[in-house]
């Protein structure tokens, strides 16, 4: 008999659990009868993609559906559509939909995603205010910015995501301000100093920032937005965007008595169960930005809602599934974004983490051409580096450049995953080509910066 | 008393050297009285460049001279061009010059380099057959090809600068065979079925192979080349490369009493102190093309010429003359090269090297595009993992690709330099941005394939 398994949700982390299982073959999947329930109509969509869609890159329509359901139905996935899971009975085993129906797991899989985090301020639901989590919030903010009348706009939030559509109305020659709590744009990326280049670059471009202040109220003119009002003062907008950052949609989990974290997210073990009343269960699996997971740098909980998170829990949730013991690592979420004609990327902790676990950092920071200087064509690259300072250990990494910064953000996670210190980062041999490389890399003079302050600085 | 330093050779180990001292700064500079003979004319040069020169990407002139002698002369070094070092006495710490002069030392440092492998041959001396190790090498080329006359030519040795010089001749338009020893190219770098990629990618541009096979022969016309003789037969050759490798320059620290390794190279400790009658000299160095390093993966003598190598023996060297315990690594010797328009990268070891040295391995190949399937302008990639069946360890990588790879190969050798397994590659978050990543990436399915055989073969 195939074993039971309910999916909830059918966004990156539902699907990477089902193409998990299917990348184990076809006798593999046999083993299984699943049901993947999800509220939005259509296949899968690629979310990371839709900011780009609406800078034209690429059609909205290409984006909206990556997979068609019969990718997955093919696979003999019964893949419900605009169906919603209203409830999850533990002890009985069920989830009850929306459609009154009521379906037996032996395995369940709760990949219910995130939401917008909305501001509490008057206006937030008027015409013309958009949050950006969905593709269908991505072909409302197309379809407003495309409209004759469009002309300000106003985004909320400083985060990879809030500085990717202002750049998208910016290319449509909309007036673009964007709003930002913190006193640099992503912050949760960059320390402060990084974010100050960013902000610099998206400046000379023509995009007006506002630091350190929350937007007060959203004016109308009857039902259609007219402004935000940042103290006290009303900044026109036809559009206003809400991007302040994602919550772990978790009340699915917590209304069935399942523990949600301190940072919002559904706690789950390094197998990713769920747990009940100080007990993990071991059919009942929880992965995706609904999650909270362990700081690898910390040790402590956080959010780290990445598409490259959930891709590594979907092999842990489908390798447990089959008894395999495949255990997570502690999460160092590594991120990169593309924001105009250049790269940042960020890995492992920024300062502001490390102050407030109390870790104390030593830093390397440089900012340098990324080929020869006979080579045509070189750009620059910044780097910081930061290390324990006890430890000498890098912790810590965050890059700006119009080069690519995505391989040696990756390079750096996994040399921060394995204990690498600053003595054995200025030894490292660095490949090189004129074409594409300098001799005395920007990454290696970072370390030396900070190796020199080791012994010279109270630990 | 400022200590007298001699350094013999002004190639990249040189001038890195003294690089390396000018980073400590004035005061630290001071305390060294530093002389530096070399044969050739002017400054530091770019060797690595000038295949990249013949092709027309710069001219010959930008490379030819990167820092002029004055560079070093304004800090105060004793830059002495087209002086040759004739013997080292090791007893009295003196240097003999060809100008008749002798230098006496505290510190000295041999970086007296590399020289081609010439095959013995008739007819190598002839005009029109070329070596490629030195600028004036490569301004002999480029004079030859830009010749009206010229229009078959011929490239012994299917390393990576036999491809860059094989491709200058084709851009140029002259007719181009290869003619390479072993039975794929880039055989240091790369396994055959790797090496096939890049054959094939080269065919298709227009350059002829012979493999398996050794010119028996140069023919001329007189005094000026015709041909290249392979298996009896006559290929038609205005121009021949010779590029089969270089041998380390090392007579000089041999007729001194040097002890030469294995390889040829000269033999040091990790603080690249030389060796004569079973010790170690703390007052004399070698490095740079000229010395034979330990593979950090079989742990016997190799031979690393590399520009990168050089760089990280040179902080060694400097670093140990200012009392400072700053030890060498054995070797991953990452290399990269851009070929036409694809880059091929490679560091750790081969499938033939651990074949030679009965290190048993477990691989995952994989070819994907790097980039979102929606996404314009995606390239493909190649990437063959070699993991140690024992350990489960990283011990080599190779990559080909029309995307860069040096930074994955970078990230690949700290990597291996840190004991990666195959089950922490794939585990590891691999950072996602559509343009210009995909979320299931070529490198992590390289390492799955590979982990799948683990348990599966004998090891």
């Amino acid at each position: 008999m195939a074993k039971k398994v309910v999916i909830i949700g059918g966004g990156d982390a539902g699907t990477y659990t089902l193409e998990a299982i299917f990348k184990k073959g076809a006798k593999v999947l046999k083993q299984f009868d699943i049901t993947l329930v999800k509220k939005e109509k259509g296949g899968s969509s690629s979310i990371c993609a839709v900011p780009f869609a609406l800078q034209g890159v690429f059609s909205m329509k290409e984006v909206a559906e990556i997979d068609p359901p019969k990718t997955f139905i093919d696979h003999g996935i019964d893949y419900r559509t605009e169906t919603e899971a209203t409830s999850i009975d533990l002890e009985n085993s069920t989830v009850s939909l929306s459609t009154g129906e009521e379906l037996k797991y032996e395995y369940l899989v709760i990949a219910t995603g995130r939401k917008p985090r909305v501001p509490t301020i008057e206006g937030t639901t008027m015409e013309g205010v958009y949050t950006m989590s969905t593709v269908e919030d991505g072909e409302k903010i197309e379809a407003a910015m495309n409209a004759s009348k469009a002309k300000n706009t106003v985004v909320i939030g400083g985060g990879l995501i809030g500085l990717q559509v202002a750049l998208a109305f910016l290319k449509k020659g909309l007036q673009t301000t964007i709003v930002v709590g913190h006193l640099t744009p992503l912050s949760s990326m960059l320390d402060p100093d990084m974010g100050t280049l960013v902000r610099e670059k998206l400046e000379k471009e023509g995009i007006k920032f506002i630091f350190g202040r929350n937007v007060e109220s959203i004016k109308s003119d009857g039902a259609k937005v007219r402004s935000a009002v940042v103290d006290g003062a009303e900044i026109p907008a036809d559009i206003v965007a809400i991007s302040r950052g994602m919550l772990p949609n978790s009340e699915l989990a917590k209304k069935a008595g399942i523990e949600i974290g301190e940072t919002g997210g559904i706690v789950t073990d390094q197998f990713s169960h769920v747990k009940k009343n100080g007990k993990y269960i071991n059919n009942v699996y929880a992965l995706g930005d609904c999650v909270e997971v362990i700081d690898a740098i910390t040790l402590r909980p956080k959010l780290s809602q990445y598409a490259s998170t959930a891709l590594v829990q979907a092999k842990v949730v489908a390798n447990n599934m089959l008894g395999i013991s495949y255990p997570l690592e502690p999460s160092l979420s590594p991120a990169i974004a593309t924001i105009s004609n250049y790269q940042v990327g960020s890995v492992g902790i920024t300062s502001a983490i490390a102050e407030r676990y109390g870790i104390k950092v030593i830093s390397g920071k440089k900012e340098k051409p990324t080929k020869a200087r006979f080579y045509p064509g070189r750009k620059s690259m910044a780097v910081k580096l930061l290390f324990d300072i006890y430890t000498e250990k890098l912790i810590g990494a965050q890059l700006i450049s119009e080069d690519i910064v995505a391989d040696r953000i990756d390079g750096l996670c996994n040399a921060i995953r394995k204990g690498m210190t600053a003595k054995e980062l200025i030894r490292m041999e660095k490949s090189f080509d004129p074409c594409v490389s300098l001799h005395r890399d920007v990454m290696v003079d970072a370390a030396e910066i900070a190796a020199e302050q080791f012994g010279k600085t109270e630990g």
